[in-house]
C-alpha cells in the first residue's frame, strides 16, 4: 500500500489519463506536436494532404506520395445533388441548422452503399494480392478474389461500372497518375495491374462487355498503392466528399428557401396504404 | 496537506465524478433510480409519456397531465416524405447505414426552421403572459408579444398558418383536449386563451383573413399549460417526430433501393454555372 | 404517343410522386391520415405508444398490447452519463448546437454494440422459435440458437449479463409484465419461455453461474411477443433512449459549461507516440 | 395553353430539375465539370486545397493563394481527445458504427462554441475593415469593432486567448505566412494588421496583459485575406478538424474497446437529485 499521499492520487489521475491514450497528438502549454513533429515546424512545409497522411498513418509521406494522395482526395469531392449525401446537405441548409450540422447529416449517410465502395475495392485488391503472395497463379487469384467479393457484397462489384457514366471520366486520368508514379518508383504499380486484371476478367464474364473502373475503384488503387488499410479508404472518401457537401450546403444557404423538401411542393408522394377508416370504438 | 493517502486519491476521484454531475439518474450495482424512484417501481405504473415528463422535469406528472402531454407527442409524429426530415430518413435508409444513423441524420435537421416553431410559440405565449402579469392590459400584451415575435423571427408567426392546410386538422382537436383539461382543473387554460387572442389579432391585421393555429401552435399551448420551458418544446417535438422518422426509414428499408436520391434518376438538376472551360496553364 | 398534353405531363408528375411512395401517411389540404385513420380521430383516443405501433406496424394495437409496448419503451430511457450516448449528448450541449443536434449526435452512436443488443436478442429468440417450429426438440433448439448467436455476435450473448449490475433490476419486473399479459391472453408467452431457457442453458455452460437476462434481453422478449421484427427492436430502443438523451442534454445546458470534454481539464490524455522530432529537410 | 404533349411534360420535368439548381457541378454521361472545368483536366493539376477553393468560391485560386489556404486547413486538424469533437469520435468508434458515422457525430458538435470562433473572428475583422472604409479612424474602428463583437458574443473575444496555451504555437507561424504572402503581393495584409491592432487594443484594456491571437484568430486572418465570407470559415474549420476526427476514430477502432464512456468505468458520476423515494399510489 502507498505511503505517499500524492502517489495514490497520481495513480488515480493516471488511470483517467490512460483512458484517453493516443499516439497522434501531444501537448503542453504552448506546445503541440503531431506524431512528434512540433506544429510550427509543420506549418508551411507540409501540405493538407500530407497532414492527412501523417495523422492517419503516423509518418510523413514523401512529396510525390503526398501528391498522389492529394489527387485521390480532390477527384471525389462531388457527384451532384442527386447523390443522397449532397441532397441531404442542401435540404439541411434550409432547416435552420449550421453548416457543421448540414455536413454531419450528410457525411453520416456515407455508409456501406453510398460510401463503402472504395473500402470494398481495396479489400478485394488486397485479397487478390495476398492470394498471389500465397503462391496462387495471378489469373486464378483474380478470379478467386472477384468471386469472394461478389459472395460478400453482391453482383455489382464495388469499384467497377457506373449507373450513369459509360466511362467514368475520373478513373482513366487517375490511373495515368498511378502509372506515372509507378514509372518514377513512387509506387509499385501492382494494384493498378490487379484492377486492370479484374476489369478484364469482368469483361470476359460479360461476353466482352466492359464494366470499366469507376472513381471508387480508381481511388482504391491509389489508396492500396500507398499502403492505406481498407477502412481508411472510406474515411478518406468522407473527407473528400465533405468538400462537395460543404459547397452545396453553402450554395443552398445563399439561394435561400425554407424547409426544402426533395421535390417541389406541388408534387405530393403517392399513398398506397389503407383507405380512410375510423378508429375502432375499443379505443376510447 | 493531506496525510492520508486515500484522502488525496479520493479528491482526485471526486473531481472526476463531479465532472459528470446529474440529478436525473443514480445507480449502484443492481439499483437504478430515476429522480429518486427505483426503476422496478416505475415499470408498469408510469407510462412512456409520464416517464418523459419525469426525466425532463424532475417530478412525476398527475395522470391527466401525463395524458395531455401524451396527446401532444402522438399528434406530431409525421407530416410525410416531403418534409426534409422524413425524406432524409428515407434516403439514409438506402445508403447502407443503420436505423439509428438514419434517425440521427433526420432528427439533426429539426433546427430553428424545421423544428423550432413550437419553441418559438411557447416563447411568445410566455412573453404575453409575462406582460399581463406585469400589469399590461391583455389586448395590448397580445399585440406587443406578437410584434416582438415578428421582430425576432420574421413575419411568418411561428405556430400560426400552414402552407398546405387551410386549417391544420390537428390543432382544433388538440385545443379541445386543452379546454377539457381546463374545465377539469388539470390546467389553467390561460395559454389556450392567449393563443386564441393571437389568432384574432392576426386576423384583424390581415383584414379578417384568419391565419389559424397549426400543430406547432397547438402543441405549444399544451407545453405552456403544462409548464414546460420553451426549449423543451423543441426537444419534445424531436421525440415525437422521431417516430415518423423511424417508421419511414423502416418502410424505405423494406421497399429496397440503393442510394436513393431526392428525385428519379432521369431528372438531373439544372446547372446554371459557367460553360465548359479549360484549366489555365498557370496550373501546371 | 400521347395526344393529350396533360396526359404526358401527368405521367412525368406521377413518376415523381411514385418516387416517394408510402403507405404510412396520406394528405390533402386540411386532411392528414395515418394508415387510413384521420388524425383528428386518433388524437385523444390513441396513446403515444399506440401511435408508435400504428406507424411502424400498420395497424392499431389493442389497449393491453399498447401498454406492454409502453412498458418496454419507458424502461430503457437512460443508463447514466457513462454511456457514450448520454455523454455525447451532454458534451454536445456545451458546444453551441441545438437540442436536436445534441440528440442526433447521440442517437447516431446507438449502433450494433451500443444499441443493437435488443435486435440481436430478438433475432436469437426468433431463430430458436423457428427451430422448434421446424421440429427440433426445444432444449436442442435453444442450444443451437445460442450457438448460432455466439458464432455471429461473439461470446457475450446479447440480452444476457451486465458489466455493472449482477441482476439488472429492470429485467425481472418486465418479465412479470409479460407473464401477466400471457395469463391474460394478450401475448403467447412463448418468447419469455425461450429467454428463460437460454438463461438456464447459459448457466449450465458456466457451471451454474447465472448470466441473467438484462434490459435488452427483457425488452426483446416483449418486442418478440408483440410481433415486432428484429431491426425494429433497435429502432424502438433509439426512441426510448432519446428520452434520456434529451433529458441529459437539457440538464447540461442548464448547468452551463463551454466545450465540455470527457474529463476535467487538468487531466490531459496519455501520449504514447514518437518523441519530439524535426520535419525532415526533404519537406521544403 | 400548350398544344404539344411533350412541351407540357417538359415543363413539369423542368420544374423538378429547377428544384435542384446548382452552379457547382454539371454532368452528362461520361462528363463531369466543376464550375465549368472538366474533371479530367483538373486531376493532377489542381490540389485538394485548390479544389476546396474552386468548389466553395466558383473560381480557381492562384497557386500561392491555394498554398495559403492549404496552410490554414492543415494547421487546425486536431487539438486532442479533450476536445468534445475528438472524444465523441473516439467514443462513437467503440459503439459499432462506421467511420462515417463517427465523423458525423463529431463534426456535428462544431457549433457556435466549439467551431464558430473562426467565423466570429472573420466577422469582426470584416466589420472593422468596413468601419475604416466608411471613414472611421483605424484605432476607433478597432475599438468599435471589438466592442460590437463583445456585445454579440461575450467577453471572451473569438480568436484571441487560449485556456491552455499562453501562446498558441500555431498562430505566430501562420501570421508569418500571411506576412510573406503580403510581401509577395498574394494578399493585401490588411487583416493581419487589423488582427494585430485588436491584440494591442485588448492588451491595453487588460492593463498590458496580452491576450494573444489563437488558431481561430490566425486562420480567420487567412480566410479574410483570401476573401472567404465569414460562414465559410466555420465550414473550412469543419473540413480541417474532420482530419483529426478521422485519425482519432481510426486509432480508437484499432485500440479496441466496446461502449467506451467518457471516464473509466470505476468512476460513476455524482448524483445530486432527490434521495430514494416511492412512486405515489396515485400512479396505479
Amino acid at each position: 500500500m502507498s505511503t505517499n499521499p500524492s502517489q495514490d492520487a497520481q495513480q488515480v489521475r493516471q488511470g483517467v489519463q490512460d483512458w484517453w491514450r493516443t499516439s497522434i497528438i501531444d501537448m503542453a502549454p504552448g506546445e503541440i506536436r503531431y506524431r512528434g513533429y512540433p506544429i510550427q515546424e509543420l506549418i508551411g512545409r507540409v501540405s493538407f494532404a500530407q497532414m492527412i497522411w501523417l495523422m492517419t498513418r503516423g509518418e510523413l509521406p514523401t512529396e510525390p506520395q503526398g501528391r498522389l494522395l492529394d489527387a485521390a482526395l480532390m477527384s471525389a469531392v462531388d457527384h451532384g445533388p442527386q447523390a443522397p449525401s449532397i441532397a441531404i446537405a442542401r435540404m439541411a441548409a434550409t432547416c435552420g441548422v449550421g453548416l457543421n450540422n448540414a455536413m454531419a447529416s450528410a457525411v453520416n449517410v456515407l455508409g456501406d452503399v453510398h460510401g463503402g465502395a472504395g473500402e470494398q475495392a481495396v479489400e478485394m485488391y488486397l485479397d487478390i494480392a495476398a492470394r498471389i503472395d500465397g503462391g496462387q497463379e495471378p489469373a486464378a487469384a483474380v478470379r478467386a478474389g472477384l468471386d469472394a467479393a461478389i459472395a460478400t457484397y453482391g453482383k455489382f462489384v464495388s469499384g467497377f461500372g457506373h449507373r450513369f457514366h459509360p466511362i467514368d471520366p475520373r478513373a482513366p486520368r487517375l490511373l495515368e497518375l498511378v502509372d506515372e508514379a509507378a514509372q518514377a518508383g513512387v509506387v509499385n504499380g501492382r494494384f493498378a495491374q490487379i484492377a486492370r486484371a479484374v476489369e478484364d476478367e469482368l469483361a470476359q464474364r460479360k461476353g466482352g462487355k466492359r464494366i470499366p473502373l469507376n472513381i471508387d475503384g480508381a481511388t482504391a488503387v491509389i489508396y492500396a498503392e500507398l499502403g492505406f488499410p481498407a477502412p481508411l479508404a472510406r474515411g478518406l472518401f468522407c473527407l473528400s466528399r465533405s468538400v462537395g457537401i460543404l459547397a452545396h450546403a453553402w450554395e443552398q444557404s445563399q439561394q435561400g428557401g425554407r424547409n426544402k423538401g426533395p421535390i417541389p411542393r406541388e408534387y405530393l408522394w403517392r399513398y398506397d396504404g389503407p383507405a380512410q377508416r375510423s378508429v375502432p370504438d375499443s379505443n376510447s
